[in-house]
């Protein structure tokens, strides 16, 4: 691997584990056995790592929004794709744990950030807009527009939430119970003959709980 | 005011303004024309200032979490109720803007903190069981629990979400749409019969909107 992708890779590993209030460039030196100077050769500042790290994920998040067709509705399907969505935000963690801060001291990531909110807020109001189209979802229109900020507001800060309960979960039933916690927002609006779809999700949580809390014991 | 409560209110006010980490004692002092020695004599750092704002807020907090009694479902109580408990988180918005920094640095705020989070789920909890046992809401035991999770992080995080995305709400609009919000999430568990509940809210929150926005035109 490049200097230039280990710097940024090794950031984001220590940003995430350590806050990124806490880490100087020369922390990301010493934790990568390099000179100051050489890191200073391909980046000049936090800043720019910062910045870096952003825009790949802005960039990557970008795609993950747009990817899905709510042709049908597929409990697999939806699961797998909100699994990726949360998997996502978890792996750029430290952007979101001090957001205000964050935006604050770096004024471009205040924009792009702004506009990622209102992406998650498109992406949130085309499903469902075709959910009720294909007969999916009913919902009145009111309700769908709070529907939708209920869900970015999960998409932005339930990690967050989580964490701040408990701190002791395997990461990845964490990121299982943030898409559990989607299901559960939505399910109330879907049509009565996807009664079931609620409890397909349910059994589906459970058993990946399990599985993931017993593979955690075994280690 | 005496000069203890004078801090402690100069304090709240430019942290909820600037942010706590960007505040020190010196700027504290400077703002109420008195000498850092002055305030030292009342407070030893910003950690015992900090610290005894939380105290107020936390007791507040539980104080107002305690009153409410679902004995029927009146949507201008709920309104009220709700409006005091986002009123309330307003009021000390600087705990909740960088809560993981402020939890990270202050070990005695992290562990009330948590405390206050299950407080909110408790009363979620307490109220949604005694809507149930009224028959005003239906929902089945695994939604409840979710819905309640829904609540409480409503309660932590609406007020910074709904800032990410627009900086230019007056303050009393922002706390009602908050409330609206939660009555949105709450809206579709509930009996038949209660309908015409969520219409009720929905021309509550227009007919206030219009209002503030129309004195804010006027000031």
């Amino acid at each position: 691997m490049k200097t230039r992708d280990r710097i940024l890779q090794t950031s984001l590993a220590l940003f995430n584990a350590e806050g990124e209030a806490n880490v100087t460039t020369v922390d990301i030196a010493n934790e990568m056995d390099i000179s100051p100077g050489n890191l200073y050769y391909h980046f000049k500042g936090k800043e720019e790592i910062v910045g870096n790290l952003f825009n790949t994920f802005d960039h990557e998040f970008q795609q993950i929004l747009d990817a899905p067709a709510a042709g049908s509705l597929n409990s697999e399907d939806a699961w797998f794709y909100l699994y990726v969505v949360f998997e996502h935000i978890f792996n750029y963690r430290f952007l979101y744990r001090n957001i205000n801060d964050i935006m604050e001291r770096y004024s471009g990531i205040n924009r792009q950030f702004r506009r990622l909110l209102f992406h998650k807020l498109d992406a949130a109001d085309a499903i469902s807009k075709e959910l009720i189209e294909k007969g999916i979802m009913v919902i009145p229109e009111n309700q769908r527009i709070r529907l939708c900020e209920n869900i970015a507001l999960n998409l932005t800060f339930w990690l967050n939430y989580d964490q701040l309960r408990r701190q002791d979960m395997p990461n990845e039933l964490l990121i299982h119970q943030a898409v559990f916690q989607i299901m559960s927002i939505v399910a109330p609006h879907l049509a009565e003959e996807f009664n079931g779809f609620y409890q397909e999700c349910a059994t589906t949580y459970e058993e990946l709980a399990a599985h993931i809390l017993q593979k955690a014991r075994e280690s």
